[in-house]
């Protein structure tokens, strides 16, 4: 939902309304920069995410102090980027960059200790699919060590930068080129930790020959 | 300089104190995460960044709130993060990701009309590279829409995570595979604008056949 504080004023033709497109955005993530502020300073610090729903789920220590900020219920924002290439326009002014970006305001709330589990379970399985699955169930103490936050996908904004530069008419006889060189975050081939043991193949990650 | 503010408290192991690094993960970074906070609402907006020196350069319209806010120098936070991989860990409690993160408070100012042009440059070529050169000079329209805001790399804080899971001595003989699946952003083959006319070559990035 767009409120006043999310509605978008710079290139407003950028705004998406669409809920799917927010949810594809934060689907696509694997860390969202959260902001805070304490006594007016602003904090942002990045963190892993993953959708749960209509609430993107973060994790941290119990020792954290971004953490217990927001276990109390502070402000948040939240913004998610995916960057997507560079906009070789006809100019510097209008040279920009082609993205998708989820913005979310909202205050976030503690999961409480009977949720944390299958939240744990979220978080893992966005970031490593399939993988819970494969892992021993967490320790008393793990689970005592963790804290796992919820901010409620209520108030938020899409912005979508896409295609081409749009230049000045003035522009378009300028002898330079103009395009778009596209950027993307790929993954390369699974790397084995120096210290994996003979056998121990289950729940490698495709990929790896 | 790393301050109580920016003291590492959270895997403090990971904390860089190297200058030339906290420079070269600017470096790399097209976009940064800009937090501020307005009435105790923090607000978070990914924006160009470019090092000029020892400030970060950021640029907007002068019609931006969070533009306008940043030139009048309230406090601001700045992150930026690459993402280098998926950390499998033999437990979803040591599963993480690697990457590196820099974070600079402080408060930002505007440039002064007579330092823009050389601050548009140096955002323009971190960017696109060799691109100042090619383009037309900027139009004094241009300049009086835009605003160049500088953060000076005072107050900092870098935090590195790499190499393998650092698995519980418990858990080394679970047959679960362990290891890194490695995360890059990579460049693809530049794309025409679909208004590339004939002999609109100029400038034209490497790899465009």
């Amino acid at each position: 939902m767009t409120s006043a504080r999310t509605r978008v004023r710079r290139l407003p033709e950028k705004q998406v309304r669409d809920l799917e497109a927010m949810h594809a955005i934060l689907d696509a993530a694997y860390v969202a920069q959260v902001g805070i502020s304490v006594d007016g300073q602003p904090f942002v610090v990045p963190m892993a995410c993953a959708r749960d729903g209509d609430h993107l789920l973060l994790h941290g220590s119990t020792g954290s102090r971004l953490m217990r900020t927001l276990a109390e219920g502070g402000p948040v924002c939240v913004s998610v980027l995916h960057l997507d290439g560079l906009v070789y326009a006809r100019s510097a002014f209008e040279s920009s960059m082609n993205y998708r970006s989820a913005t979310i305001l909202g205050v976030a709330e503690q999961v409480p200790d009977d949720e944390m589990l299958p939240a744990l379970e979220r978080l893992t399985e966005h970031l490593f699919p399939g993988r819970w699955a494969e892992l021993r169930p967490p320790k008393k103490k793990e689970l005592a060590a963790t804290l796992v936050i919820r901010v409620p996908l209520d108030e938020w904004s899409v912005k979508v930068g896409e295609g081409y530069g749009e230049d000045d008419p003035d522009d378009l006889d300028e002898t330079v080129w103009a395009g778009v060189v596209p950027l993307a975050t790929v993954a390369g081939q699974p790397e084995d930790a120096p210290d994996l043991k003979s056998g121990q193949v289950r729940g490698r990650p495709p990929g790896c020959g």
